[in-house]
Formats: structure tokens, sequence, C-alpha cells
């Protein structure tokens, strides 16, 4: 188990990292069958026919395996911590079946929230890449974090 | 079957909309235990104790959830589409275990794609309320859709 984080931990530049995670096949249809039912993302051979040319993980699931490994990475460490929005989301190149991806999250400016006493605002920004080290999601995103006065 | 949409039937303004979709108590955990399984999303008893004063889903369940109303909606219509990112999203209130969500969303100023030929780029204002019409997500989001030629 880490050490506890609160808001003064964090500093602009500071970098967490986690994974793999890998998105499987079966879990790949099965969390678009749900969610995102499109044919690049259920059917491996209609996929062949769509410019994804083969089955890709809906963008949808990278997200969430990306908040997983944010979890892992540091969210984990904190006691409570509220996402506040994401300021900006991009897809970078498709995942595919048995794709290993790894996550970093870098500490931004951070300041003291004037509407929630006891929490900072942190902003982070996330990066999410693939076993070859290529970029397949990034985003800038914001948490509320408890200070350790709370 | 919905007749199929191409880029030239999408006009600024046009509304569509998809819903209920229900989030249980039992997926709202199962889907945090993979994906964000932070106190306030897995574990009713512990998520007393926090700022959300009982069990919420993770944001990125909303999200999905809301993706799949999208498909509902309109997505389902296009032979191919893809996502271009998100350009805003906010959590705008917690969805609790019972809710049931609809999603409208919104067609904004189309133009054709330079890089990509045969397709357009649509913008899209997303909009997820629960059952008595509470904003719980909004997003602005893009998406390439093939035009009538391709």
């Amino acid at each position: 188990m880490s050490q506890r984080l609160y808001f003064e931990d964090l500093s602009e530049g500071q970098v967490f990292e986690a994974g793999p995670f890998e998105l499987t096949q079966a879990r790949i249809i099965e969390f678009a069958t749900e969610f995102d039912p499109q044919p690049q993302h259920i059917d491996p051979e209609a996929a062949k026919t769509t410019s994804f040319d083969g089955l890709a993980a809906s963008g949808w699931h990278t997200a969430a395996a990306t908040m997983r490994l944010m979890h892992e990475a540091l969210i984990h460490r904190f006691g409570e911590s509220m996402g506040l929005g994401i300021e900006g989301l991009k897809w970078s190149r498709p995942v595919r079946p048995g794709d290993r991806l790894t996550t970093t999250v870098t500490i931004g400016e951070k300041r003291l929230s004037s509407s929630k006493p006891g929490f900072g605002i942190v902003p982070l920004q996330i990066r999410t890449v693939d076993q070859d080290s290529r970029e397949v999601l990034r985003m800038t995103s914001g948490a509320l974090i408890r200070t350790r006065g709370a």
C-alpha cells in the first residue's frame, strides 16, 4: 500500500505511471456490445470493411481503461477525489485486441478550491500509450483533492 | 430500422434523442470495480462518508451510457462514423442507482473533411439528463460521417 497523498503532496510536473492493462478481444466486444455497438467494435469480419481495417476498441473502453490506470497510478492514494470534467480528449490511434496500455499522469499548476473548503483543484495531463509506446489517448482533466488539514 | 443517414442529411440545429437507459446498483458497482474502484462507486456504506453522500456511478460509466444512447439516437443510422475526440465534458451531478438517463444530441455547423475524402466533420452537442430532467453530463464532441457520394 503506497503512502496516502494529499493536495499538499502534489507539485507541478510530478509524473505518476501505471500499466500494463490489456484489452482482450472478448472484453472489447463485450464492452462495445453494451455501450458502443458499432461494427468496428463488435464484429471482427465487418470491421475489416470499415476505415478501422479490423476490430478496434470503443474509444470509451480506452478511456475507461485509462481511468483504471489513473486509479492505480495515483487516484487510489487519495482519501477522496472527484473528477471535475474533461477539457479535451483525443483518441490518437485505434486500440487493437491484445494491446497492453500504460498511462502517465502529469500534475499541473494546482490551486485551493474557493467553493469547496478542504479541497484543492489539481489539473492533470493524461497520456495513454500501447506496448510500442504509440499514443492511443490523451486528455486534459482536473480533480478535486483533499487537503491535509481537512 | 430507421432510414440510413449520410453527412448530407444532417443540418445545424437538428436534435436526436434516445432513452431511457437505467444504471442499476449492481452494474454501477461492477463497472467501477473494473475501471474506477473508488469507495463512492463500489461500496454503498463507505460512499455515505464521502462528499457524494451515497453510491454514485463512475463518471466514465455515465459517459459510456451516454455513448449507448447516442448510438440509439443516431449513430446506428450511419454506415460508418468515427469519434474525433471530446472538446469538453462536464459531469453536472452524480448518477444514483436506479437513475434512468436520456440523451439529446444537437447537430452543429458541419463541413467536409479535407484530409479524409468521402467523410464530413459534424460537431455534436450532447446532453444527458436523469428521469427528473436534471442534467448529469454534457459534452461537445465531433464525428466523421460518410457522405452520400462515398
